[in-house]
């Protein structure tokens, strides 16, 4: 359930304002070379800083617990973690009562009867993607030439997104966005049958990351307007090249070896400075709500590299169970 | 991989060609009332037929091998097949040098080092999904009092569906479409935390299913040009009800209690009667493909069902496993 | 749950005297030669028959209906069946009131809510293991060149098998066995860190088996008597070949290349001809019951082919596992 | 793999000399109340110290890092660590070359190709089994008033084990043992059809634990010699009791309510003081080993609180499994 993948587990802890968060990686292959400044890159990405985020700043280092020795991965289960040290819990205190709209401050009540820890969403917090950043750190070396970029193509509905995010901090307001991610020289045969079809897998993981409410891969929804001549794509070499992709690379849910191609949909960040109406279950009224606290304006906008990270993740099972049922390709 | 859900687990085989196809149920409650004929609306339903199907005419009865005896289910693992018969496979055999544009057959033969059976798609064919919708039937069971209805909104990009169908199969073309599926009824607190979120399982499932290249959940696609402010859901009373459902039902991939609501894109057939321009694997130059053989114009008029039964099966998972570890709610 | 296997999968289903019972097999490599008549040998050996065995005889001819196509396994999940046709309900009549001493028939009940179907104990019989010889045919082509044999080492405390059946016939009652499997020419490296151990994997399918209470690796039991000293194996070539075995060919959960050694004990069969006394649950009062039917004296007997079976299956999906992690070695 | 459970699932993490140890508990229920002190009685039981045990010391303090919040569990994962602080990896340095008879060093260099961390044994230490009592202490919590205890009944082959153990330590040598388990006042029905049986999933997990080479449920391997007439358990109540308790309380894999009875072998420790014959790999020659460093002369001593942990978790999996099929009983 807490955990993805076959062959190449990943499985995530910790809440928000808990003592540690992190990832437990099985099924590692051993002799991958990893070393603390290798998650750095990919860590900075998803952190905090740039205009449109969150001012908590966390520094975010990774301690390796285990299965890393002398500097490679050993074949026991890799467990990274990190502190959490920027927390301010008070911040969360009425949520209980009074939910925040579009949270999981209410389904989390309800779905663990009251026991969760709800500061800072607590197990629901998109902090929570710290630990997919770093298994993605460790998955993209087992999808070895494989070359995966995330990028956030539009905010707020506009190409150009600087713009966007201003207007949205003027209005005290949050905005959702667009991101597609491409991989290069992705490796052919990904995907297992029906079940475990390369759609299936990646957007298992690409939903647990929290805003995402859709996905489309190749020419997507625009396939439905779309005839069946025009939406083929021709191969066009023996290599299983086509001139076009509106498949995004993936036929019958395995990959052909175009270029992958998708894109997600990231909602406007729950958390707005402007008033909301809501219900005060407590008081059983109706009541006006203003998130304090520090958030994104657009969360989008730290997204691509968990995007990235997922894939990788998608990507390295996918490729252990196909080697192990076909043998070296 | 080829299974799906953790308590109630689903397990498709069968080729299209091959002697049967079917599905093994595991984790089937006991004593769910269980006959052939409550299989036969689902299953008329994923048929072709009617104007935009296919010809092939399968009498597609059930025959439950397993797991039911005196009309109820027993608890041990439900098995249901049924026999191939209007096959006709020589349509097939130029796709193995050929292979159709949009189809599984070139990623088929890359995966399974030419040993697949080609045959009416083998076991890529939509036919599997006959199987999905038998399954769906005894899910639905589980699911109780939620009220799962799955449609075709457009087609070809247009909302006059059979108007859309009919230029399609002048052109001797096929369209693609967008199916809504709407639950209402829901229970409260399905989802498990991150890996296994509502949005999560079904859309891998949902993304097994042929054809399917795209999901979105509540305002989906349309979030990423809203402010948060707009796209958050006021609750407006004490059981979670809210004014709005952008999030179709679900918040921090738990459900909500509100009408879950999601879309699928369905691409157009890949086969058309048109003459399309491919590569020839065997003679390594391009060449000019026409399938011959019978399919569907719009294959999205035959997948609600299928839909539904998805749907179905992600609940009666995420219902057994919820009730596993909260208890009776 | 009703499955085994983390990349070879299998599942089986059926009942005693349902329609067919049979297995599905999940991750089987494509290519592997697959016929009808390479079954026979090993399901022949499962069969009653000799001295010892039931009067229950079933032709058991397998059909394969998926997965295999010109002879050998697509890649796509493989199923086999087999019709059940020798049946003679009414002997199972009154075990729902008089639950048979040994016998699943109480817990069934009790298990699936009086739902189960307790016709020749339903999916509790021995009869379900058909399946699992199917699948160990196949599992035994993925083991390669490894060589599998069990056998029935004593029964009834005896190693003059022959006598002490022919014993244990005259007095109408049944007995016990001990069988030992070794495996010869078995990799090295096969079993996964701590939870996936070689041990635990096997074990795992071995008690699904019924009617099987122990058992042991090596030297087993006798070393809680042996010293340190005694008991652990020399290395004494570069192979790793060890001078004794008493480790059975696994340590630390892993095969270290010599001979794989296992013994497991198998109950007597549960049913015998004597008269025994149990509680009439109906009418709340002890009783007097004598099992009729037919039954297997000695059901050890027709255990060894399945005990390679299970064998094969497990070294099968850790074969696949190693190498989708380690590559090919 | 290196995770156990459907529902309630345990991973396991940590080298023996590396930084931390631990365990994730997923599908671990809200509302549990858990401290940290909760854990002392068990972890202390598992620690050396008294005669016979290892000289190594811990403080072995748990610290819960996620999943715990007011003093109850919240419904995410719980992950418990502890720092490992008494190292004297020196001691280790020669096993590359030549490995320790009985011991993983040999396998886990070829599994993990010369990866491993070998320190201490690395994962493959008995010290791993400190986050599987931890994980007890919780389980017993879902266990309820299931009364599990396990004891050592024999060292070195001898009913009076302080004698057994000292006898080994004047010899310089190690032994082993039987632990025996039993659970009072167990839930009728935990065990699931064929493969997820209550004896495969407790063996699978017992088999985890490092030197354990065998196990045997109710009359166990005396079965062989024994008729089925006085091997079968008679019914005498409404209830399901049953005079004797050949069965160790399990009927075709299904806990019937009575005691559930089984023991376990474990080898005695592979590290003794005694001088061993074994390969040196690096010099292609036979040679004389004395393993320094701390050990325990009777591992055993330390292993019936992982037993009892080990039969915890697979309870508590199988109660939340059965719960979720079947509801509430």
């Amino acid at each position: 359930m807490n955990s993805f993948g076959v062959v190449f587990r990943v499985a995530l802890f910790g809440e928000s304002h808990g003592p540690a968060i992190g990832v437990i990686i099985d099924g590692c292959p051993p002799g991958l070379p990893v070393e603390a400044e290798d998650f750095m890159t990919d860590l900075r990405r998803r952190q905090s800083g740039s205009v449109g985020t969150t001012k908590r700043k966390e520094p975010d280092l990774p301690e390796i617990l285990s299965g890393v020795f002398n500097g490679v991965t050993t074949g026991a289960p890799v467990t990274i973690v990190t502190r959490n040290s920027d927390k301010i819990s008070s911040d969360y205190d009425e949520f209980k009562s009074i939910p925040r709209p579009g949270h999981a401050d209410f389904v989390s009540s309800v779905k663990h009867s009251g026991f969760a820890d709800m500061r800072g969403s607590g197990h629901f917090s998109g902090r929570i993607t710290w630990g997919l950043v770093a298994a993605g750190v460790i998955a993209k070396k087992i999808a070895g030439s494989a070359d995966i970029n995330a990028n956030l193509i539009s905010a707020g509905g506009s190409e150009d997104i600087e713009k966007a995010i201003k207007e949205a901090m003027d209005l005290n307001d949050s905005i959702g966005g667009i991101i597609e991610c491409r991989v290069r020289n992705t490796p052919q045969a990904l995907g297992e049958p029906f079940f475990y079809s390369f759609e299936s897998a990646l957007s298992h993981i690409i939903f647990s990351i929290p805003a995402v409410k859709g996905i489309e891969f190749g020419s997507g929804f625009r396939a439905a307007s779309m005839k069946g001549s025009e939406n083929n794509d021709p191969f066009i070499d023996n290599s299983g090249k086509t001139s076009s992709n509106n498949a995004g690379g993936i036929n019958g849910g395995i990959t052909n070896g175009n270029e992958i191609v998708f894109r997600i949909v990231v909602k406007p960040t729950s958390s707005t400075g402007t008033d909301q109406t809501t219900f005060n279950f407590k008081e059983g009224r109706m009541t006006t709500l203003q998130v304090k606290g520090r958030h994104d304006t657009c969360i989008a906008l730290r997204m691509p590299v968990i995007v990235e990270a997922a894939t990788a993740i998608t990507m390295a099972d996918l490729i252990l169970i196909d080697r192990g049922i076909h043998g070296e390709r």
